[in-house]
């Protein structure tokens, strides 16, 4: 069987990339889909629509919404959501560190450490202190890790990933891509877009729009 | 068994609402929910977020995405998803002629067919023509309906209608109400809240919230 794989984009500040990040390396292996994590920054997506936070933070019933909704979703997978004091919050130092350890072998058991203690713990994700924790938890040399995070190399990845996700049409999280450059956008949409990849959500009905 | 019971708000010029329109009676019946259709108008609403349009129709990316998320969730249901040439369209007369016919027993099947006329034969909605022909399909005259819908009592009833879904925190459409007060947002929560209302959608995890 060819393997089929699929692009999986995700901002640490996003809730409902929390969601996915817990749910997906089980369903991608069920699918036997290749996920790739492609953290990136929500931000400069974001101020490119006119919005300097969070539509979550700017529109006050969507935000409202959004918490209940995640009580309900997190409960329904056996897990208690916490909604931290801070939102949105700075993700930039998760964000270069995932793709320094996504090149080392740690970056997706990190990623999700950090939505975890996001989400479920409440805790600040642009705190030092709690990234070398996780990191230490991983056996990962945080002064080596966090070194590697602030490189240039990693820098300049995490401005180009952004801008990758951009001119893909990404303007959310999480969203996925397949290969054949679909785009789904969201939680709700993980199942459809592992399908997908995997060769069994096209329909006769769904020619590829142009 | 007790009558378990769930409010489908929905506006004509919803495309997400269309998905929910032509699903929502059959899964209701399933799930032994009493479903009751509520039209009523995003536009007053969206222009308490600042938004004088669709969002859409404001954020480009997201309304690129979303044609195409029509096409294939509708091809998943078998159906030819057909993007109308305006959008959003002016749903005004079709939810004071839903909100009259939902009083005489007719309401629903005029929804279902206003919404596959705007979105599988990309119809104008706000065309007397189309609607009377609805309208006789449906065996209904329309010269009545039509003087019913245009009455003072159902202008008032669309307003309250309008107001009571923002007072229950409603943001966007389609969404759902439960007995209970839970609010569901969109076409991907409809299952949800269909479980929720029959008593099976709650978890020891999740209390409501305050």
């Amino acid at each position: 069987m060819a393997s089929a794989s699929l692009d999986f984009w995700f901002e640490f500040a996003s809730t409902y990339s929390y969601l996915s990040v817990v749910r997906i390396r089980a369903l991608a292996a069920e699918a036997r889909v290749d996920v790739r994590f492609r953290p990136f920054l929500l931000g400069p997506i974001f101020k490119a629509s006119g919005w300097d936070t969070s539509p979550f933070s700017i529109y006050e019933a969507k935000g409202r919404y959004m918490w209940r909704d995640m009580e309900r979703l997190a409960a329904g997978l056996g897990r208690t959501f916490r909604r931290p004091e801070v939102f949105p919050q700075n993700g930039l130092m998760a964000a270069r560190l995932a793709l320094a350890g996504l090149a080392r072998g740690w970056g997706e058991d990190f990623s999700v450490a950090v939505f975890e203690a996001e989400f479920e713990q409440g805790r600040r994700i642009d705190d030092a202190e709690l990234l070398s924790r996780i990191l230490s938890r991983l056996k990962v040399d945080p002064n080596e890790a966090l070194a590697a995070a602030q490189s240039n190399e990693i820098k300049a990845l995490l401005r180009s990933e952004t801008g990758q996700a951009q001119a893909l049409g990404i303007f959310g999280a999480p969203s996925f891509v397949t290969a054949d450059g679909e785009l789904f956008w969201g939680n709700d949409r993980l199942e459809q877009a592992l399908a997908w990849a995997s060769g069994n959500g096209r329909t006769p009905h769904a020619p590829p729009s142009s």
